[in-house]
């Protein structure tokens, strides 16, 4: 009986590991929770209990799934021969929020960098070299950060799939954005790439 | 196996309904429970069902415990006649954290409102009188919020508890606070508090 503060003091603790919540805010969530015990805490467990027993990485493409192979590697209609290649799932499914890539993706997991220890064996490249053999890939849509670490990580990418063509996603202005709050460096590459109207 | 992306996608819509956290924040949350499957996503999710199995509101005080009555009420120790009353059991954590108070609290469930149909049998002011009672209680302390609904549940209460020593928290400058950035009320409050040095 006397253990009862114990459970949502670890309950708090847990919350605040969250990317995006502090102890205070976790605080908040977790008394938010135990106010909305049956529409909220409950289920939200039930739903954490099964997505923690069945998440996993696909075995093809790296993207999170719960089989072995997740949707998108196994429906026919993605297979158009294009690939997509993203740092992370998040950026999987940001591609996918805009509904407008219709081939497979290649989830990288990261960046190349000598700083991080990262190498080309952990960041899945192989695989990738592996896939352009057996799924009949006609062409490789870099979709990585416009980072240096990014950039790096497309270069080496490109220049170790040899006979097969390698995009990467234009750099210009946002749709929506205002030249004024535009940094130089993306004013300068849509200058470059400016396209006759 | 083909139902699996809806497992995570009703995970994130219900991590978005945590304060704090937005779409965009719930899916980074998400990806990053998944990611950490066995040291976050699984204790979290046992966590959550302990707390949803056996977090109630103590039928004394009205404070979150996992039994019918909370450690605070159950404890001898906190049995000093005094009974600090509080909106809502997020201020009596706060409380607690100070470590200062020694007594019991009153939890109330908000301030009374007219607009939002809050009278005082909403919030367990009429508990509070039976306490008085039972509880030998010598003083009760109001740590209401300094706002309107705050202020005019504080007269309230005191004026519906004859006979008994009311006390209210001190408004003033917060410590660690500049003059330059109070607002005109807490300089007025502070101002006409002063005291003798």
């Amino acid at each position: 009986m006397t253990a009862g503060q114990d459970d949502i003091d670890a309950l708090i603790e847990m919350m605040a590991k969250l990317p995006g919540l502090g102890p205070r805010s976790a605080r908040r969530a977790a008394l938010h929770l135990i106010k909305k015990r049956g529409v909220l805490l409950v289920p939200l467990a039930e739903a954490m209990t099964r997505v923690g027993a069945t998440a996993r990485e696909c075995l093809n493409c790296g993207n999170i799934s719960t089989g072995d192979i997740c949707d998108i590697c196994e429906s026919n209609k993605r297979a158009n021969g294009q690939i997509c290649v993203v740092e992370d799932v998040a950026d999987l499914w940001a591609m996918e929020r805009s509904g407008v890539f219709k081939g497979r993706y290649h989830v990288l997991g990261g960046t190349l960098s000598a700083l991080d220890g990262m190498g080309p064996d952990e960041l899945r490249i192989p695989q990738l070299k592996d896939r352009i053999g057996a799924e009949d890939v006609s062409e490789v849509i870099l979709a990585l950060g416009a980072t240096i670490d990014g950039q790096t990580t497309a270069h080496y990418i490109a220049d170790h799939l040899p006979g097969i063509t390698v995009t990467t996603l234009a750099q210009g202005v946002p749709v929506g954005g205002e030249l004024d709050y535009l940094d130089d460096g993306t004013i300068t590459a849509a200058l470059n790439a400016r396209k006759a109207l």
